[in-house]
């Protein structure tokens, strides 16, 4: 069983900063959007986690050896930096989105992403050392297949991005109903998702469903492991397999010690 | 009569680079992307041109005002500074799309987004001053009626993100589909997109279209003028009256001296 | 002669604020202040002008090319993406420190740089396209000769620094007082300068004080253009053309129309 | 006793790599050095050590509490990112000049910097948990007394520069020679020196002699702890005290449990 630890990265009163007193120029707000996720993505990447840009004023991270004291350095950093501040709530669960679900409900109940006085919320809880087990991550790894040879060698780039948008938008919504999976786009053609424990049968089923569904033929590696890093490390080397072999689904490591055969 | 000048910025041969000569830490990746883009954002927007991040290693921009100079010189600064390369095609044409198609071809005619010696295109023409007009660019912005009332002080994250996921791919190919625009999630609950001449019906209609596919409701600012930093703030300070006098459509100036009722 | 447009870039009540409400992170100082610099010397640079971090509370610029609204944007920029905002004051003259002294004093007036209220301050003239000649600028570059195998490869790293500070602090103090030149270091073993007209023979005297007084022996590429980048350029390759044939002053060209024999 | 663990930074082939094929331009140099510090800061700085820019392509860090897989990981984040790569030197000194030594002879042994083949050097051993004590690191932040009233706003940029920096070429000779003290500028009018264990009478000696050698007059705040961010963070708040309370040199604990007498 999987054992998510996963933090929600908040931009404190950020709508009503972005207009007052007046609209900022575009370009400021998608660059100190870009660089503050870039700066996150450092923080908890060094520490071996991982960290998606999401909406850009809320960001999903999955946190897994990281405790209380790097929370609150990483929120003291930023605030030190920058001209807004972030809240970080955090929850552990072996459901990835019930684990941001604690985690998100941890900063709605200490008030609104835009309510003027709420700044730098630090809540929920982390996984110590003892509690930590191998299997506590799943990180899948999915990728277009021959992407470069069907889309971006072939169409216009905003047809090749809706082919890739659509597979990614049906991929998002199968894994959070069928598994409670979190996805993510993390660009070209790739989407990493923080998976509970699945099969390679249950990947196969998202696969087909979204070939069904948008008509986009994936591939993907999964990785097993303590933390982010090492999961996902694993699951690009195993979808590398699966470029290698001409295979489907490729796993690192058997789930809960059952053997899989990958397809 | 719209006048876009699209440049499409590809990395070159980026999918080999980051597997080569093994997989690299993804947090790594993810920075390098965000930094790039940041860079571009700056470079292009303080220009008075938009850019944005679409696929990462591809990006598209509208860059109406920036001259061929102006192209070699971004691409020899990313060239000292990163460990990538670009190439950027342009392409001018009244249907947003349009433009962009001839941008990619010009790319993909110099060779494969993957071709192992394909470095540092430069494609295309660039409108000069004499033929530019203050119609030439017109940009939407979107964004969701009470996004944080809704979605981000009630649901999990996740759970928010997919909805606005959901609305903004449903957006995205109803306008590329009836009119060429090309609309792009820039963070948040924001849309931008990029447009042929519309109208105030024509934005009603596909704010109807999103409401009744994803049920996600919308509300638009829409800017008109020389360039897209103009156009882009002159459509936010439109929303920002959406936002006062509780309106759904505003163009912050008639189209093609047409009075329009806003809506 | 020479027409340099000096610009001060001055962070408004920076030493307050690093230490309100209390002394903040050294690290998180080091990391504002380098990519603040880096965000100048890009907006600056890709306009061909050049910035120096001088003492990061406090930037020089020289920026011939850049007018009112060039630097109107680049302090609307910073101060959109920045926990602080910039002063900046501008000064022309042929004389590099008399234009400082004015960009300077325009910012004096205004109120301390500690001051609580004053902010964004916008000083000075700028040259208008019909002002400027291809002899306005004229930058020195100076390196250390050999100072790879003379010093990083056989003295501890500190050791090596100190010759480099200690050549660096002759030279500075030398040029400003003998002509009124503004040097700086800008890494490695390499300086600087922004100089008034200065022939050959001017430079072979500021070599010989710094190796009389310092120790330290330099060699130096001069560049005169209308821009900084372009001056700055063709310095660089005149070093290379004193690499290469073992000289020790390398004009790019002449000045004032005079044939200068290099040395 | 202090025990200092020192880290030199060297950027692999860096000025061979500036002017090839063809001299860069120098904006861009800029951007990547400083960037590249910035990143260094982050890194180092989060692990409670301190980065100093020193000469960009050779940076001084003091790294107690980072062990080998952290400068491992730093070398692997940097060559992922930056179209350069960095070598890593680490030594363990009670000297803090000696531990440098140390530090560059693993780079020197590996190769010249500008050795066209070595790449990405990892020398030297690190402080393991049991053999570091609270008094392994002292720090000491000095500042020029009322530099804004006098300098800042007073002179022009370039003449305050000037005073300061001579004070710095002062200060950083003389606690070389007399204590093996590592002494930085980082930025306004501060110094922040790693030192052996020095008294107030040795601090006293120092600022007498700068102030009678350069003109310039300095206080500071001396913090001593097991790692670079709390000592220098007491550092800070006794500079606050001097402020405050008028004095000269402050120590925030006594030095080897000697009660010291504040001056």
């Amino acid at each position: 069983m999987t054992n998510s630890q996963l933090t929600l990265v908040q931009i404190d009163n950020y709508g009503p900063w972005t207009v007052t007193p007046e609209p900022r120029r575009e370009m400021d707000l998608q660059t100190l959007q870009s660089r503050l996720f870039a700066d996150l993505a450092q923080f908890v990447g060094s520490r071996d986690g991982y960290v998606f840009f999401t909406r850009f004023d809320n960001m999903v991270a999955i946190t897994n050896g990281l405790d209380a004291d790097d929370h609150r350095l990483l929120q003291e950093s930023i605030g030190n930096r920058y001209p807004v501040t972030i809240s970080l709530g955090t929850g552990i669960d072996a459901s990835p989105v019930e684990a941001l679900e604690t985690a998100t409900a941890g900063l709605q109940h200490a008030g609104s992403a835009q309510d003027g006085d709420r700044r730098e919320v630090l809540s929920g809880g982390y996984l110590s050392g003892p509690e930590r087990t191998s299997s506590d991550v799943q990180i899948a790894h999915f990728d277009v297949n021959d992407a470069t040879g069907k889309y971006t060698d072939q169409l216009n780039e905003f047809d090749s991005f809706i082919q890739i948008e659509q597979g990614y938008a049906t991929l998002m919504r199968y894994l959070r109903e069928e598994y409670g999976a979190l996805s993510f786009f993390v660009g070209g053609d790739n989407i990493i998702s923080i998976c509970p424990a699945m099969d390679a049968a249950d990947y196969r089923d998202a696969i087909d469903h979204v070939e069904a569904e948008a008509g986009v033929e994936l591939k993907v590696g999964v990785g097993i492991a303590a933390d982010p890093h090492t999961a996902g490390m694993d699951a690009k080397h195993a979808l590398e397999t699966c470029r290698h072999e001409g295979t489907v689904v490729e796993l690192s490591r058997p789930v809960d010690g059952v053997e899989v055969a990958t397809d």
